[in-house]
C-alpha cells in the first residue's frame, strides 16, 4: 500500500528559507511567518496523508459511475470532500468578501501539491472550481460575483471548464457551440462538449459551468466567442436552488487514469445561460481560468513525481537484492537493499532532484502570482513567461519520473495493486489537459518570447546574470552552481538569437524547436531554483545549524542536478539549431 | 479504431537492399530472394492486420479471467491462435528435425515485429513458447527433445519460463523453491513463482514450465540453481497426455497492461519436474533462454512505437486544427491537418526516425544470431555485446515514442477508445521483464563490455571506423551521416576509456553511468544502421528506381536522425563523466 509523507521540511526550506517570503514586501505575506505557515501546512498534509491518499487507489480501481444521468463518485470522495470543504480548504486564497481565507496563492499552491500528490483524481474537483471562481472573480458582474462565489469559494458548488468540442480543442476557433439571445437577457446554450471534467457528479449540490460559446452573427473564428455561466440548477434570487437545466452528462470517458474524477460528454440542449463579461470577449476570460489552471497543472505533473519518489525511496530502502559492487552493505542479511546499486540511486537523484528543483520553481511562480496581484509589472510579466514553461516542462519530467519511479519497482511496478500504475497513468494528462505540451511550447516561442517587445525574457536574463555576478566570489557556490546555470543560461540565450535571426525569415525554424526551447528553458529555470537553494544551503551551514545535515544533502542534490541534469540544455540547444529542414523536409503523403 | 499496416517496403529495403541477407553467406539466408521473404513477409502481415490487429482492444479490455483454476483468454484469442498454428508460423525457424520450418531466426524477427505491433499480449503465447523450444533445444536430452519439442515447435502445447518469487527478481541467487530428487530421476517441485507470463489458459492441450529450483544440498547462491521441465499434464511414453500434475494458477495480475496474457502465480506443489541438462547448472540454461527473449522484447518495446506511430501519423493527416504558421495548407478546409505544424511533425519524426533506425538494428541483430548459430564467432561476440543495448534502448525508445504518439492525438489519447493509451501501458513491461533495463545496463558495462577481452567491444567500433573510411568520399554520406556518427562513436569511446580508467578503481563510477552509457550505444548502434541506410539509399538513388521518393524520404529520415536524436550521445557522455560523486553522494537515510 503506498503512502505519502508531506514535505514540510522542504517546503519551509523554500518558502521562508530560500523566498523569505514574509519579508519580500508583496502585501500579504508578510503574516506568514515560519509558524504561521507550518501551522496551517501540517494541517493540510495531515489531510493529504491521513484522509486523500487512502482514497486514491480506491478511486483509480472504482471509477465513476454513470446511472440514469448521475454520476456515482468512488467510495470515500463525498465523505472526504466534505471534510476538506468543512476544513476551509478549498477557498483558502479566495477573497474574504466571499467567504475566503484571503491568504496567499503561494501557500495554496504549497497545499495544492500535497492534495494532488495524494489524490489527484480527487483534487481536481476543487481545482477546477477555483479556475471557475478565478474567472468570475476577475471577468464576472457583481451580481454574478454574489449569487456563485461565496458557494463556489465553499465548494458547496462546484465548476468545470467548457472548452473541447469533438471536432476541436486547440483551435477553439472552430467551435459549433450556440447561445442564442433570449428575451430576459440571457441565452440559451446548445451544444456539445467533450472532456469536462467534474462536469457531473455527487458531490455539490449544485455544478457551475463555464461554457465557451457563440453568439450567432458574431465575428468568425476565436473573435466571436463569449464565455457563459449555465449552471446545472437555475439560482433563484435569494440564492435556493431552481429548475433543473436542460444540460447532462451523456457519457463517462474510459480513460488511462485519474479514474476517480468524472471526465464528462456534456450535453446542452437549449440550457439558459449568462454572459461573463462583454459577448465575444471569452476567450479573454477563459485565460483566466487557463493560465491558473496552467499552473495548477504543473503541480499535477510535480506532484506525482512527489509521490511515485516517495514510495520507490521506501521500496529501495527496504527491498534487498544483489550486493553492492563494492562489497555487501547488509552482510546480515541475505542481499543489500536495492539503494546500494548505482543505477537505482541514479533513478532516485534523477527524481529527487527534479522534485527540489521544481517545488522550488512552483512556490516561487506562485510568489510571482501574488506579487502580479499586487500590481507588480515585472513579476506579471516575468510568471506569464514562464508559465508554459511551468506546465510543459514540469508535466513533461513529471510523468518521466513518475515512470522511472515505477522502474525501481522492477516487476512489481507493473501490478496495479503496488500503486506505481497509477501515479504514471494519472501524471500523463497533465502532459495533455489545459493545452497539450505542444501548445504550451508555441505558446512561449510563439508569443510569450516575444510579448512586451521581449522586456520579460530580458528581465530573466538580467536576473540570472546579475545572481551570478552578485555570487561569484562565493568558491563553491560558483564552481558548483553558478559555472553550470552560467553554461545553461548561455545555451538559452542563443537559442533565443537563433530565433530571432532565423524566425523572421521563416517561422517553422523557430517553431520546430520550441518543445526543445521550452526544455532548454525548464532546465534553467531549475537550475537557476537550485543556484539560490545551493546559496541558501552554503549560507545555513555557515551559520552552524542544529540540522547541518538537511542542508549539505541540499547541496549535494543541487549539484546532482547542476552536473548530471542541467546539461541537457546543449542538446536542446544542438536541435534547436538543426533548424526547420530536419523536421519540415518529410512531404507530408511520406508520413 | 486503431488500425495496423505491415512495414513491408521497409523490411524489404533493410533485409535485401542494405542487409542484402541473400548474399551475405550466412546458411540458410542463400534461399532468402526478395521474392521469397516478401512472400512470407506478405502472409505474416495479413494475418498480423486482419487477425491480430482487431483482437488487441479486445484483449485489453476483456483481460484474461481465472474461475475454478482454469484461465480463460480474451473472446477470439483461441480461434486466432489455432490460426496462427495452422499457418506454421509458430515453427517458423524451428528445427525441421522437431516440425519446424528451418527458416533463418532473421526471418522470424521481422515476423516477430510483426505480430507484436498488432497484438503484443497475444504474441507472448508464441513468443514464450519459442523461449522453451530454445533452452530444451540446446540443453535437453534427446529424450526431452523427442518429447516436448514437436508440440512446442507446434504450440499444440506453449511454454513459460518460472524465474522470479516474490522476494526475488534479478537476484535469483536467494530463490527458494525447491526440487527434491525422486526414486524414478525425476524431483518434486515446490513453491512459489510469480510473473508468469501465459502460466495457465485456455489455448493449448499442455503448458510447458520451464522452472528455477534449488536441489537441498546444492551449491548456495546462483551456483545452486537447476532448470526443470514440469509439464501441467504429465507426458506418457507414447506421447499421450497423463495425470495432471499439482502444479496451478493461483491468481492473475492485474496489470498496467498486457491484460490479453495471463500473468500467473504459479504454485507448484511437489509437482513433477525433470531435470534439464546437469544440476546446478540451470541458469546458463535459463540465459539460453534469456538472451533470445531479451532480443525478442527489444522487438517489443520497437513494434509499439511501430503500431503507435502509424495511427498517430493518419490521425495527423486526418484531424484539422488551426493553420500552417506559413499561411493555410487547407484553405478549402476550416483548418489545416495537424501535420503542418512543425512540433507535430518533430513528434512524428522521432518516431518515424527511431522506427525505421530500430528496424534496420533489430533485423541487423537477428541475422548476427543466425550467424553465430552457423559457427561465426565475431557475430556472435557482436551479438553478446549488444543484446543488452537492444533490449534496453529498443524497449525505453519504443514507450517514450509511443507517449509521444499518444500526444499527437490531444485528450483523445487519453481515452482508452482511441487505443493509444494500451501501446504506451503495453510497451511498459518491456522496459521492466526479462531483466530491468537497468540490469541491461549492468551486463553491457559490467560483463559485455570486457567480455573476451574487450574485443567485441574493439570490433565494433573497428567495424564503423572501417565503414567511415571507406565512405567518406561520398561528399553528402559524409557530411549528413558520417560525420554525426564519427562524432558519436568518439563519444562512446570516451565513455569506455572513462570507465576503463575510473572503473577499476572504483567500479561505481562505472555502474553510475551504466544507464547512460547504454543509451549512448544504442543511438551509436542506430547512428551506424542510419549511415548503413543512408548509402543504400544514395547508391539506389544514383541508379535511377523507379520508386526515387522512398529513397529520398529515407534519406531525408536519416538526417533527421543523425542531426536531431544522435547528438545526444554528447549529454550521455558529460553524465558518465560526472563519475560516480554525484550519484553515491548521498546518505540512504537521506532520500
Amino acid at each position: 500500500m503506498p503512502t505519502y509523507t508531506p514535505p514540510l521540511r522542504d517546503m519551509a526550506f523554500v518558502l521562508h528559507e530560500t523566498l523569505a517570503i514574509e519579508s519580500s514586501g508583496v502585501p500579504g505575506f508578510e503574516d506568514m511567518t515560519p509558524d504561521f505557515t507550518a501551522a496551517i501546512l501540517e494541517e493540510a498534509g495531515k489531510i493529504a496523508r491521513d484522509v486523500l491518499a487512502p482514497l486514491n487507489q480506491v478511486g483509480d480501481v472504482e471509477g465513476c459511475v454513470l446511472e440514469n444521468g448521475v454520476v456515482r463518485t468512488p467510495t470515500g470522495f463525498k465523505a472526504a470532500f466534505d471534510m476538506v470543504r468543512a476544513g476551509g480548504w478549498t477557498g483558502l486564497d479566495c477573497d474574504p468578501e466571499y467567504g475566503g481565507q484571503g491568504m496567499p496563492y503561494t501557500l495554496g499552491a504549497a497545499v495544492g501539491e500535497m492534495h494532488c500528490a495524494a489524490n489527484m483524481a480527487f483534487s481536481m474537483y476543487a481545482g477546477l472550481t477555483h479556475g471557475a471562481y478565478s474567472a468570475i472573480h476577475a471577468h464576472g458582474s457583481e451580481a454574478q460575483k454574489r449569487t456563485y462565489l461565496p458557494k463556489m469559494v465553499s465548494c458547496d458548488w462546484t465548476g468545470t471548464m467548457n472548452l473541447t468540442e469533438p471536432h476541436c480543442g486547440t483551435d477553439l476557433g472552430l467551435l459549433r457551440t450556440k447561445a442564442v439571445p433570449q428575451d430576459d437577457g440571457s441565452y440559451a446554450i446548445t451544444g456539445q462538449k467533450i472532456f469536462i471534467s467534474a462536469g457531473e457528479h455527487d458531490m455539490a449540490e449544485n455544478i457551475i459551468h463555464l461554457v465557451l460559446a457563440k453568439i450567432p452573427g458574431g465575428p468568425d473564428g476565436v473573435k466571436g466567442i463569449s464565455l457563459f455561466i449555465v449552471p446545472k440548477f437555475l439560482v433563484h434570487e435569494d440564492g435556493s436552488l431552481g429548475a433543473r437545466n436542460p444540460l447532462a452528462c451523456g457519457k463517462l470517458e474510459e480513460k488511462m487514469g485519474i479514474h476517480g474524477n468524472a471526465t464528462c460528454v456534456m450535453n446542452y440542449d437549449g440550457a439558459t445561460g449568462y454572459l461573463i463579461g462583454d459577448a465575444h470577449k471569452g476567450l479573454r476570460a477563459m485565460f483566466t481560468m487557463m493560465n491558473e489552471a496552467r499552473i495548477g497543472v504543473g503541480l499535477q505533473g510535480l506532484s506525482q513525481a512527489v509521490i511515485a519518489y516517495q514510495n520507490a525511496r521506501d521500496y529501495a530502502l527496504d527491498r534487498i537484492q544483489g550486493r553492492a559492487v563494492t562489497g555487501a552493505a547488509a552482510p546480515d542479511k541475505a542481499a543489500d537493499p536495492l539503494i546500494v546499486h548505482p543505477d537505482v540511486r541514479r533513478m532516485l537523484m534523477d527524481q529527487k532532484a527534479f522534485i527540489e528543483g521544481g517545488r522550488m520553481f512552483s512556490l516561487w511562480g506562485a510568489s510571482l502570482i501574488d506579487a502580479a496581484h499586487h500590481g507588480d509589472a515585472q513579476a506579471d510579466g516575468l510568471i506569464s513567461l514562464m508559465t508554459p514553461v511551468m506546465k510543459g516542462f514540469l508535466t513533461d519530467k513529471g510523468y518521466e519520473m513518475a515512470t522511472q519511479a515505477q522502474q525501481v519497482y522492477g516487476g512489481h511496478g507493473y501490478i496495479e495493486e503496488w500503486g506505481m500504475s497509477q501515479y504514471v497513468r494519472d501524471a500523463r494528462i497533465a502532459m495533455i489537459y489545459e493545452g497539450a505540451n505542444g501548445v504550451q511550447a508555441l505558446d512561449l516561442v510563439g508569443r510569450k518570447l516575444m510579448a512586451d517587445g521581449g522586456k520579460p525574457a530580458m528581465a530573466f536574463f538580467e536576473m540570472i546574470k546579475t545572481f551570478i555576478k552578485e555570487n561569484e566570489g562565493h568558491e563553491a557556490l560558483a564552481k558548483d552552481f553558478l559555472g553550470p546555470l552560467k553554461t545553461a543560461s548561455k545555451d538559452l540565450q542563443t537559442a533565443m538569437m537563433f530565433f530571432m535571426q532565423n524566425g523572421m525569415k521563416n517561422p517553422n525554424a523557430a517553431l520546430a524547436g520550441s518543445t526543445d526551447f521550452l526544455h532548454l528553458f525548464g532546465h534553467v529555470c531549475l537550475g537557476y531554483c537550485w543556484a539560490l537553494m545551493g546559496k541558501t544551503a552554503h549560507a545555513a551551514l555557515a551559520a552552524a545549524p542544529s540540522d547541518p545535515d538537511f542542508y549539505e544533502n541540499k547541496i549535494r542534490t543541487g549539484r546532482y542536478y547542476m552536473s548530471r541534469l542541467l546539461p541537457e540544455t546543449g542538446l536542446r540547444l544542438a536541435r534547436i539549431q538543426s533548424g526547420a529542414e530536419p523536421v519540415m523536409d518529410l512531404p507530408a503523403e511520406a508520413f
